[in-house]
């Protein structure tokens, strides 16, 4: 998930644009034709392009598979992936190719710090230099989704990206597989399992 | 959990030493009274000095609450909060205090890097100055554990510092409370719920 990391700080500027340019509703609804067409596109418009996925429910409650940081000129993230069972267990026993049905997110948030920590932090560590952040606002939330006759064309893998609940436009979601590629050795996941303290 | 943050770089030159400085074993084994104080001793071994908590079985599957990084002239950690279910509930609910059952535990982790990693991001945006960093190695895991009877002395919470599956010695233990004291306003907790981008 990387390139997600990546894109969110690109698209920093962009929060809430993509939710703009996506065609969202249709305000004709003169037939039940109609009716029954537009809650197909609103359908859609919750998907990411190309790739077709929706924000899995419950991904918030998924394990844990590791953290990461990303800085950059813009700003600092920090970030965490989680996986559903079947993304846990490949991970656990380090199972390549992912197996059909794993699903990996990467949740983003802004990095922010509290001057209250930092000066318990101080005065309890004098001279030890510390400082914490933690995850502040949020960004945005990507998935990898591992279906290999469907996404055959990118290497067994579907890409989604959101922000606000909307999914990034099309231009967005073509760099996902081309970043991923110098990550093929570990069937194009760039992410690796946390091990346990 | 910020104190445990603190002690874990305080400790880095440490890891080891409080496995080597607790008893854990009692080469007398003459009678079957020995033999059961040893077990008992072994099973104290395993737990926090002062307040006696040992690892929560399936830790690492609980749900995340945050993400945090900690800086210091000593190197870096990046950490996740997670919780169990009652400590989720809770967080969720915004239910302070928090109630007896609660436990978070902190995993830290040396922070580590990649060059591929980081040539991916410099090749595929250019003058973004993107660098990702991810947990590395682990250092320790830290718990907080509600029970606002047996702990009343210590705001309702028991303390365990664990390093390589063993706890800290009593010196570190003494030092959680009264460094979680400036977070009495949210019941000597510094974590807050990392929002669901």
């Amino acid at each position: 998930m990387l390139h997600a990391s990546v894109r969110a700080l690109k698209y920093f500027a962009a929060v809430g644009i993509c939710a703009t340019i996506a065609v969202y509703a249709l305000d004709v609804t003169k037939s039940a034709a109609q009716s029954a067409n537009k809650v197909q596109l609103q359908a859609r418009s919750d998907a990411s392009p190309i790739y077709g996925i929706t924000i899995p429910a419950g991904y918030r409650d998924w394990r844990l598979i590791s953290v990461k940081q990303l800085t950059g000129v813009k700003g600092k993230q920090l970030r965490a992936q989680l996986g559903n069972d079947i993304a846990i267990a490949a991970f656990r026993e380090g199972k390549l190719p992912f197996p059909d049905g794993t699903i990996i997110a990467a949740l983003h948030w802004n990095e922010a710090s509290s001057d209250t920590d930092n000066k318990v932090l101080a005065d309890g560590f004098p001279g030890a230099g510390l400082e914490s952040s933690f995850a502040g606002s949020a960004v945005n939330v990507q998935f990898m989704v591992k279906d290999s006759k469907k996404y055959a064309a990118t290497g067994g893998w579907g890409f989604a990206d959101f922000t606000n609940g909307k999914p990034g436009d099309e231009a967005l979601h073509k760099t996902c597989f081309p970043c991923h590629v110098p990550a093929k050795d570990h069937d194009y996941v760039f992410t690796h399992y946390a091990p346990t303290p």
